[in-house]
């Protein structure tokens, strides 16, 4: 049987081995995500981000065990730094997830993100697609840092929960009210530490700046390393799936994921063109033109 | 006077104004930056990254007030985390350089990152062909946060230095390993915290894991509160600066920054255009085929 018809035939290893043929980019790649694109169900994807440090893979494990032991089937990507030299992932399986990879309804892939470094990694779409044609009903996807991830992972999932603690540096703080409007719930992690109600009471008292929410973000205290407040946080994720539901949001929403998906792989395909297109042309940029005119060049003489 | 023009002058006004007029991409700001990019003489650029809390901003007052004591014109590019609600700088010039901001040898300037939340701004190269006209002799590239920043950073600077500091979480650990090969120089802040010493020792010996260094980068510990290590770490910065001088790599170096410069104008008016043809297929979007598919036609229509 073909790879395709056996991940949606349910066989894990099936599902392992396409997600690294996606990632290596190998031949026929892209046919088998056509094939499985439409038989990729109702998928609800789950964002976790937040600055390092805080505690989300520990957070997303329980989490994964709550709904796993419910009977769901559950995927998780954990996004990795990878080293732009070694071009691996960094954490890799190590560190993550003793407590549910044993579990046969728990499907863990980390992922590199090679060269976009803390953000999410390029094929990480199209790991989802896979996910889904096997069978998850959620997917949880997980991104290390701060930066351009948290945005990225905004635009892919159905819910974001941002992950915060207390004690982690100034500029944390800074960077924290950067992304206030991107979580759609929030999890004041390490609940047990110094400092915890503090975050917890400027993270409600930020939200206060807005006024008008259609959904204002669930705000709850946790503990992940106990297991403490992780039940109040699914439920807070499933009242934001509801309202998404109810609201129509949802198909908006997945609406713009696909238009989101569609021009990555567009810019992806586009930006190689431009980089082979500047490697030939090395001459013109040692001596010459300045790289305005440069540009206004190449896009004149190749993309009309 | 025209602005280009002042700015050759020396006239920081004019300087601060053309960089809000690129930043807001007013019209004929490419013009000006086309007029300014060959008076853009030999300015040593720095870039100092490393992760959140690690103290950078301090250390980047440091080393400003060293140069500019000395009579150098310098220039400082602070990337800050943006609100992609807001679109403004958080940190803006609130919390930032007050030794140094009154220096009439130094230019401070913070920087939205615009929906590069962490990384660079999509501006940072232009403002700093504007610094350069200006008669800047170094600038300092200042960005909050790990993620693709530091990619970007070092792709854009001479030198780069990664800034790191004891006790920052344990995720943390992980992304250092991901980002040495990016640091230049590496200073080790925070030296009269506990656990600098352990951080110092961890940082040498992973650099020991690579044996075949044309420069190794030299690791020197500092507090930037009380300025300790500073001097030294300008030394470590200057002997970077030799070397790259002495083995004619600078120039290749700054070939492919002009390189990396064109690419991201390209992409950046490819990107528009991208998104300007999805949206116009939105009816497309909702029904029908896939985004592999969709991607497929939209390329051989539109980018021949």
């Amino acid at each position: 049987m073909e790879l395709a018809a056996r991940v949606l035939d349910g066989d894990k290893t099936a599902c392992a081995r396409l997600i690294s043929l996606v990632e290596n980019e190998s031949p026929g790649y892209t046919d088998a995500l056509k094939a499985l694109y439409h038989r990729a169900d109702d998928t609800y994807v789950i964002g976790i981000t937040g600055p390092p440090g805080a505690g989300k893979s520990t957070l997303t494990d329980k989490l994964v065990k709550l709904l796993a032991d419910s009977g769901e089937r559950v995927g998780v990507l954990a996004i990795d730094p990878t080293s732009p030299f070694s071009r691996g992932a960094i954490l890799g399986d190590r560190i993550r997830m003793a407590a549910v990879s044993g579990n046969p309804n728990v499907f863990i892939r980390s992922m590199g993100s090679r060269g976009h470094l803390g953000g999410l990694s390029k094929h990480t779409a199209n790991a989802a697609v896979v996910l889904s044609a096997y069978g998850c009903s959620y997917i949880f996807v997980e991104t290390v840092g701060v930066g351009q991830s948290e945005i990225d992972i905004a635009g892919m999932a159905d819910t974001t929960v941002m992950v915060l603690a207390p004690g982690l540096g100034d500029d944390i703080q800074a960077i924290k009210a950067g992304v206030m409007e991107i979580g759609d719930a929030f999890a004041i992690n390490k609940a047990d530490k110094e400092g915890a109600g503090k975050t917890y009471r400027e993270t409600l008292a930020s939200l206060d700046f807005k006024t008008d929410w259609d959904f204002k973000p669930p705000v709850c205290q946790t503990a992940a390393e106990t297991g403490e407040g992780v039940e109040k946080l699914l439920e807070n994720i499933m009242a934001h799936k509801t309202y998404l539901y109810n609201s129509g949001e949802l198909n908006a929403k997945r609406a713009r994921r696909k238009a989101a998906h569609m021009r990555d792989i567009v810019r992806d395909r586009l930006t190689r063109r431009i980089e082979r297109l500047i490697a030939s042309k090395a001459d013109v940029l040692e001596n010459g033109a300045d790289p305005y005119t440069l540009a206004d060049e190449l896009i004149k003489e190749r993309f009309q």
